[in-house]
């Protein structure tokens, strides 16, 4: 008898061709680890609730009030929720047709889309059309929703810079695109030259490949990078020239831990270029609740901006969009919320009943941060055969892991990439669960591992002396006794 | 210089290729309409909360809970939330690693897959593996998911019911496989005849498909039938002989308007046809907090339960679930509220402090949707030219209007399909928004609409007294002397 269609051997190559190391090999091993009693760290997503951040008090207050909307009928009302939540619960309702148990408009709701390009307009000093803005069940939907639209098959290409997010090579592969790499330079601050853009794009076109896309992740993801506005310009400049369309991941642009490089977003420089250049870019930005100092990953709430896109590509995408319908209602709300407060512009507002806890929160919530990148970052460039770059945004480290012949030969034996193996083993013995660099692309030959920065800051030192000791045993381990490694740091 | 890759020429083309007609031109119209003010009835799509149904209270008031855990802690919290709500909330978040706002594992929360199998246990008498239910965002996201994995290419062919919910028609051509029509006999009560099946599979052969995949809609979405067992029987052992999976889109299961034909879930009727048999079928089975008498579509839950699929697949399936992390965790809360609440087996139960509430609210929607039914199906069947099955099941009344040529001939001047034509006509003159028959596939020189029995009891007869005195209208005006239509129903 033949294959059944879900026989393994008859499914879809696509599907089988992708890869997603954040919950692969070492993920799986974690969770059986964590199901034996064993204490697992989970720093391999950026999950920061998971890891003790507590949600912000209002937002969560205003949408447990439109979830009860019988709440604010009820007499008792004032002495468990503040005014100010109370009202803005039913400011969000009346955007509504029905609360958050009807489906929206399959691009969200409007008067979220208006809130959200009032957000755009602030932060980057020119206006946004709500018309041009999609809310979606996070940020990783949307990107997925985009490249469906670009990728017709394995001829079209798609840049990536490598190290990337695996989201990227995972929807290329999935939707049968090609990936075309562009490598970030660790020996200069993760930076992008764009001679190596250049290049990799010569070289797509030499296998057939066309690129019709570029993805930026700023801040990066895993390499923690802020890209300056130099940079940003040449970026935009090139995929003018080249015709290609620019994504910009820019979920991470509320997470930043110093003050040189503030983040920048794409559409801002591209609109700075004048009025000329600025209608010559196909851009798409992402934005997610997910990250920043809220963390609300779990509520799965993302919004996608498009300029300069045709109004019937806009339709085209809107389509697609209404198969499944809309994005859940709920964290549409949090997007808006999101969107007011990040720049602190609205909601709570200085003088509101809900300000100072909601001031006390968010800055403490950041502050933290940027103290445990530092922390981070620190601990391990004090680590033997480990360097790392600072994390200047975004929630991960990855620091290099110069790991020795043997190690890499052990390795082999054992059937496991080199820094698969290197992890594997610092999970069996911390608990500590990162996702090795291979998972995110690397230079040949060069190893590395993504961790968040998450754990909390009273944990932290410990963490960092606990990876610091097996780090230390393993190095003694393979290391050769002529010390051949640390002479090549 | 050539197209850039978001301009309309450029786009892949299985994306343009794709209809979604339940947000198509009628939708857009109607929404166009309702910004100039009109009053629009919207029963475009399966949307109670938006036509007034009011949500249930205990699962709102547990969401909440879950939302602010704060709360949990306010001395108050008695003066607002019942006992057993509070208590349900600590059951559902003690299954969280981290609340509401941290991701879940991809697959969904390991305690709500537990009790989601529990559910199927109860419901079908056999027991269910949770490892084989996948939560997602919306029935829709898991047939998504799962056609994804089977579909290869446009040789791959998928068996969809005509008239069919258009996420199959839609999601098909996205993913450019082959959409093979099985046409319901609406003489028969929009039976399923196994001739027409089989036909179907050779023509299909014959054009160089294989069939991979059969669909089924029980109850019927937009016909509202209810498969019998016979059928469903005959049904399976089809898909056995001819090796190829059963899709069982049962998300009305809990939409039910008579007692003779009560839902029977496919997987039950092949577990009943023994150990030997049941072995042989590969069964996705899908539901949704969306429908029954939650209704909750904004939140955007579901779940798909998999049945003889090798583990290998499901690894697959999990790996590019993974890619977009999570689904929402709220609609997680809902998703098991709903099945646990789905058989009246538990919380709130009888003696807890919501259960005569919950039962008040739950049983009364039933009812009153049964009512609606009856009254929709009746006032179809009184106006002129107008033949309507009853609706059995699911949430929709799909009369066939039988279109005077007169009436077919002005459509084609203003290039309208016949029934769009009529719908947009109806839309105009009433504010009543339905979806074109075309929308869901019908023979040739046959036309229906679809509407939902949603607006709310009271408004009923007014709404087809306002639908009767538009088509008596219509069909005066386009009827010839001779009474040409009257003749032929």
């Amino acid at each position: 008898m033949s294959p059944k269609a879900l026989d393994y051997d008859s499914l879809n190559e696509n599907v089988k061709k992708c890869q997603y190391a954040v919950r692969g090999e070492l993920y799986l091993r974690a969770s059986e680890l964590q199901k034996e009693g064993k204490k697992i760290i989970f720093t391999n997503v950026g999950n920061p609730h998971a890891l003790g951040q507590k949600p912000l008090t209002f937002p969560r207050q205003v949408i447990a009030l439109c979830q009860s909307p019988f709440l604010l009928d009820d007499p008792n009302v004032e002495l468990m929720f503040p005014a100010d939540a109370i009202e803005r619960a039913k400011h969000y309702l009346a955007m509504t047709s029905g609360g958050l148990g009807a489906y929206s408009d399959s691009r969200g709701l409007p008067g979220i889309r208006k809130e959200i390009a009032e957000f755009i307009e602030r932060r980057d000093g020119y206006p946004s059309d709500p018309e041009l803005i999609f809310l979606t069940d996070g940020a990783s939907k949307g990107v997925m929703q985009i490249l469906n639209v670009i990728i017709r098959g394995q001829n079209d290409g798609i840049l990536v810079p490598v190290p990337q997010y695996p989201l990227y090579s995972a929807t290329i592969s999935l939707l049968g695109g090609s990936l075309v790499p562009y490598y970030l330079d660790e020996s200069a601050n993760w930076g992008l030259d764009m001679n190596n853009l250049r290049d990799a794009v010569q070289q797509a076109a030499f296998r057939g490949v066309t690129v019709r896309a570029m993805v930026i992740i700023n801040p990066g993801n895993p390499t923690g990078q802020c890209l300056s506005i130099a940079n940003l310009k040449e970026i935009v400049q090139f995929c003018i020239r080249e015709n290609i369309v620019l994504m910009a991941d820019e979920v991470y642009q509320q997470n930043i831990y110093q003050d040189e490089r503030p983040f920048i977003s794409a559409r801002k420089v591209l609109f700075d270029m004048g009025p000329q250049m600025s209608k010559q870019l196909q851009l798409v930005s992402f934005h997610t609740v997910s990250k920043g100092y809220w963390g609300e990953c779990g509520q799965r709430g993302g919004y996608y901006e498009m300029t300069n896109i045709p109004p019937e590509t806009v339709d085209e995408i809107y389509k697609v969009a209404s198969i499944s319908l809309s994005p859940n209602v709920p964290a549409q709300i949090f997007v808006s919320h999101r969107t007011f407060s990040g720049l602190m512009v609205n909601p709570p507002k200085p003088g509101d009943i809900s300000y100072l806890k909601f001031e006390q929160e968010s800055k403490g919530i950041l502050e933290s941060l940027r103290k445990r990148a530092r922390m981070m970052t620190d601990g391990f460039n004090s680590c033997r055969n480990v360097v790392c770059n600072f994390t200047e945004g975004a929630m991960y480290s990855f620091p290099q892991i110069r790991l020795p012949p043997k190690a890499i030969e052990a390795a082999k034996k054992a059937g496991k990439h080199p820094d698969v193996f290197y992890c594997l083993k610092l999970l069996e013995a911390t608990g500590i669960s990162t996702v090795p660099g291979s998972g995110f692309g690397q230079k040949e030959g060069v190893f590395h591992l993504r961790t968040t920065i998450l754990p909390a800051e009273e944990d932290m030192l410990a963490i960092m002396s606990s990876f610091k000791k097996f780090n230390e045993e393993f190095m003694a381990q393979y290391e050769d006794h002529q010390g051949y490694s640390r002479l090549c740091t």
